[in-house]
């Protein structure tokens, strides 16, 4: 391909709302345009690599034995009733109405689309397992898009589902894809870090998170510094710095200590205040948050307070659920509760901290005064960490007020004991017990093992050998295709550009012709079509500009070889990698072999 | 590919929602399936054959020299402002708000946001032309979508778009997409009729439009029985059977015809009634209906009635138009008025009939009284018919009263004189003076030569070799890539079921085992092998199922070349072209290379 007619129309400048290094260079080297906010073109170059990534996903989708589908982009708001997700996907799913008043979505992702294609076709065992995928279009109606297709509206995933007719199968695709994934993203010649979440906070699924090390990273991690423990902070686990009661044990523990009494805390709200007010220690403070959950599946029949709330299912099909449900969430005053293993245990869609308004309603006091002992408006979920402690300090629901003496078991019963704690940096590896760290990262991709939540709601039935009716078990599989692609400028680039690796360079080499004309025309031209002979893709810059021009241009887009063709040096020619700073002089007649053997080395060096 | 291991869930039954050949067969040999109405998904088979077909279309428009991109799918509705086709576009264009009140299309076409794009990128004349393509998802708001993918809500289009710095340039890659387009529609195995519309109606530019005969047809298009010539009934010329005369040439045809006369005509409405009462012929009447017309471009200043109109630009730098504006039509009695051509003479989105009400407060008359003697309300077009017209019949805009003697040029003139004339089965080829016919069609594809109806709404310009302004004339090319795929259903079927042409075959061969087992099994692997290693595409059919229904489905899904390799003939097997009805038996030991020779001489007769 000349480049005279191509359209790689390069900038010197830097744009300004484009922050981190992969969006900048995105726009620099004419990947990529800017049509609105959160919604871009790739240019031919860009698609060029855009479509490597692509071609390598599907490759290795295909041979883990997924099978390509191509649902549509816009599909029907029905489905998503018949799942329950129309009411719990908010806002960022795009929700329309066409001429005729009816619903649909613009596909955030496809587990209904597939579920309602596939539950009409399968009836048999004989039938399963069955992967599908697709690579297609997506849209989230992000309300603040950024870092250029990091996190764009609209973007391209390719997105897998899986039916089984057991959880080994589901498992054995599970693993499979695992290793599809590692493959990905090792021929994209990416770092990733896999961040499991078999730690039981996914309610006994599991799921791995491929993330890459990012500034500006949406995730945090929890890296062990010496096993290779990594989790998502969501749902990270750490060891216990303390010992787990039973209520039993915790009863026991307590026998010695004197009872709970009542203390006046004038003017003391915040847990420091009260550590200095008491002259102890926060790891004696039983800290009470009142939380706020959205579409709480967990039954709270026989819960305090539980009687008085509604209780629905979405679709006919669907779980039944508490659109709205208060929990008062124990833990020890020096930690701190982890939202989403809070959603996770009590199975809501959403959770936040109550107002002001709803704690004294519920609490009877101001904020700052909650505690367990005499709550009885609302259902107790206490962290582990709260078990150990006997001779606790806690709100005593009166404004200015406390509780000493507070015993776990002995004072006050939990509705459900779990894991809400936050593990942080130099909490224990709960693996190895080394000291652990935090990282920023972005998600690539993610696979989840769903068990029945699509196939139960929507209905998907199949017959076993012996007749009987089942649902299938479901996984779920996604890589971001753009997301990728960035992720490969952030970790291969220099101050002067991209450093593509050899599998997604939208061109193989470029040949730099010095003037292109006489002589160094012709030997550039001979030595294009010896290279595209040999299956070399090459970029000719047969363009009127100055070399350095040229020089700087070929850096930006990163070719992973440079060959210049210049006068002073025929018949030898100028050959550099990308990576490399000096040039070296190759014979002209010599450097097609020399270029398409460095080509296939590298190319192979990343697909094995 | 194993046929257990990859998914075709064929139909015996026909659905009974499908009334057209492609839709029936595309839902029995499982290659779609319906999510809702109008939006489908593809299945694995179904994938193979629509990614052969965009193959096909993209290596054409490469080798025409045009450049892909991959704009988004949903674009800002600020860019259809800038057009004016926010306005003009009609119900079909599917708009949306998102949660941010911000407006947004999901694209039915891309003329806004090519230019968007590019015209940010070009400024000088060295840059153009430049032609960028997309083969992406695209959306209309069918109100009532029907014959599967032949008329969906979600698509896929392959649309492109050049740009050129004069006309000539425009003209050649215009005329190398006509040329594109033949290669893609044979390559397919397509019949189409390039129907042109250089007629002059399309206000000088040209188009072209690629048609395939359909029984279900959108198009009704006018083929000469001699000669070449195939319009659209929507531009069909004809040769005039009257002399087209100038006002002056009227005025003095008429010198020795008598006054015009009012006459009584009580209850006659119809031209019918009319002639039977008159006892004349229709050719002498002089027939006028009144239109209304949306954002009508035409300059109405000094046309009767004008003066009072509404007229403004619907964006910035957009043409100036009358949002509403009425006319009155002339044309021969005996002829009708065919509405594209006159929405494009008067430059109207929309035209239709105007209601009752309006023809009442316009002509003074109720329906049936219209005329063109003392009509000052409104601006008259008239077709060339009227004009040889010199002793006419015609309304005189009072109830129950008509005009005789009526002439063109002496008792009226027209504001525009021009050719709004439906052409019918039997009128006379232009080119060659033959008989016209007429057959209905499907569009599959279409170049149009646009001129600067967006670049100069949208404002882009570059420098020319002496650093003046100036703005690109544009052209655009679209095929429907689904649509084509159902066309080459259409074509190319029998009762059995699909018949495909090699170069879109889902695979080129289907090997049968009759039963999948022992010496039958290891002589259909080793075939299977041979075969891929010479390249040919192969599905092996080693299910447990009766030869009877893998014959079935071999037919039905109508793979080019099938091998039976069964027990009894072995060292033997069968061979038959999916065309031909007898089996001829083959060694094994030569099956390979004999297939895979016939699988690229037909790859080779259709893409040469």
């Amino acid at each position: 391909m000349k480049f005279s007619q191509t359209f790689i129309p390069t900038l010197r400048e830097v744009p300004g709302d484009a922050v981190i290094v992969s969006h900048r260079l995105m726009l620099r080297a004419a990947l990529l345009r800017r049509l609105a906010n959160g919604l871009f073109a790739y240019l031919p170059l860009g698609l060029r690599s855009f479509r490597k990534v692509e071609q390598i996903i599907r490759e290795e989708m295909d041979a883990a034995g997924a099978l390509e589908f191509k649902p549509p982009v816009v599909v029907p708001g029905e489905i998503w009733k018949e799942s329950g997700r129309w009411e719990t996907m908010g806002e960022g799913m795009l929700r329309f109405k066409n001429r005729l008043n009816a619903d649909f979505v613009i596909s955030p992702t496809a587990e209904e689309a597939f579920t309602a294609i596939l539950r009409d076709e399968i009836s048999s065992y004989r039938q399963l397992p069955l992967t599908g995928y697709q690579i297609n279009t997506k849209y989230r109606d992000e309300i603040r898009p950024r870092y250029g297709v990091m996190r764009g509206r609209e973007f391209t995933m390719k997105d897998a589902y899986s039916y089984h007719a057991n959880e080994e199968s589901l498992e054995k695709t599970y693993q499979d894809m695992g290793r599809a994934y590692r493959r990905i993203f090792k021929r994209c010649g990416l770092t990733v870090i896999p961040v499991r979440a078999d730690t039981g906070a996914m309610g006994g699924t599991g799921s791995e998170e491929f993330m890459v090390e990012s500034e500006i990273g949406d995730n945090t991690l929890i890296l062990c510094k010496t096993c290779d423990y990594a989790a998502n902070v969501e749902k990270a686990a750490c060891k216990d710095d303390f010992e787990r009661r039973s209520i039993d044990e915790a009863k026991a523990a307590a026998e010695n200590i004197p009872s709970i009494k009542k203390i006046d805390t004038p003017s003391v709200k915040t847990i420091d205040e009260l550590c200095r007010f008491l002259k102890t220690g926060a790891k004696q403070f039983i800290k009470t948050l009142i939380y706020r959950a959205e579409n709480v599946e967990l039954d709270l029949t026989g819960a305090p307070g539980a009687s008085t709330l509604e209780r629905k299912s979405p679709a006919p099909d669907a779980p039944k659920m508490y659109p709205e449900a208060f929990f008062a969430v124990l833990i020890r005053g020096d930690l701190d509760v982890n939202e989403v293993k809070l959603a996770a245990a009590v199975k809501a869609s959403e959770v936040s901290l109550a107002s002001d308004e709803d704690v004294i309603r519920l609490t009877g006091a101001p904020v700052g005064f909650a505690g367990p002992v005499g709550l009885t408006s609302l259902p107790i979920i206490a962290d582990y960490s709260v078990t150990s402690i006997n001779d606790g300090v806690t709100g005593a629901l009166e404004k200015d007020t406390h509780y000493e003496h507070a015993a776990f078991g002995r004072d006050f019963e939990p509705f459900m004991l779990t894991d809400v704690r936050t593990v942080k940096a130099g909490d224990t590896c709960i693996h190895c017990g080394a000291a652990l760290y935090e990282k920023k990262g972005n998600e690539l991709g993610h696979i989840f093992k769903l068990g029945y939540k699509y196939t139960a709601s929507m209905n998907f039935t199949y017959l076993d050998e012996e007749g009987k009716s089942h649902k299938p078990a479901m996984g779920c599989y996604g890589i971001g295709v753009d997301r990728t692609l960035a992720s490969i400028i952030e970790e291969h680039h220099d101050d002067d550009g991209i450093v593509w690796p050899m599998t997604t360079a939208p061109f193989h080499v470029v040949v730099i012709a010095i003037k292109y004309d006489g002589a160094v025309k012709a030997a550039a031209d001979k030595l294009v079509s010896e290279l595209e002979t040999l299956g070399v893709e090459v970029l000719l810059d047969d363009r009127d500009e100055r070399p350095g021009v040229k020089f700087k241009d070929a850096d930006l887009i990163g070719i992973p070889l440079r060959v210049v063709v210049g006068e002073k040096n025929l018949p030898k020619v100028e050959v550099k990698r990308r990576i490399e700073k000096e040039n070296r002089l190759v014979e002209i007649s010599a450097a097609a072999d020399e270029l398409s053997r460095i080509v296939k080395e590298e190319l192979a060096a990343l697909n094995s």
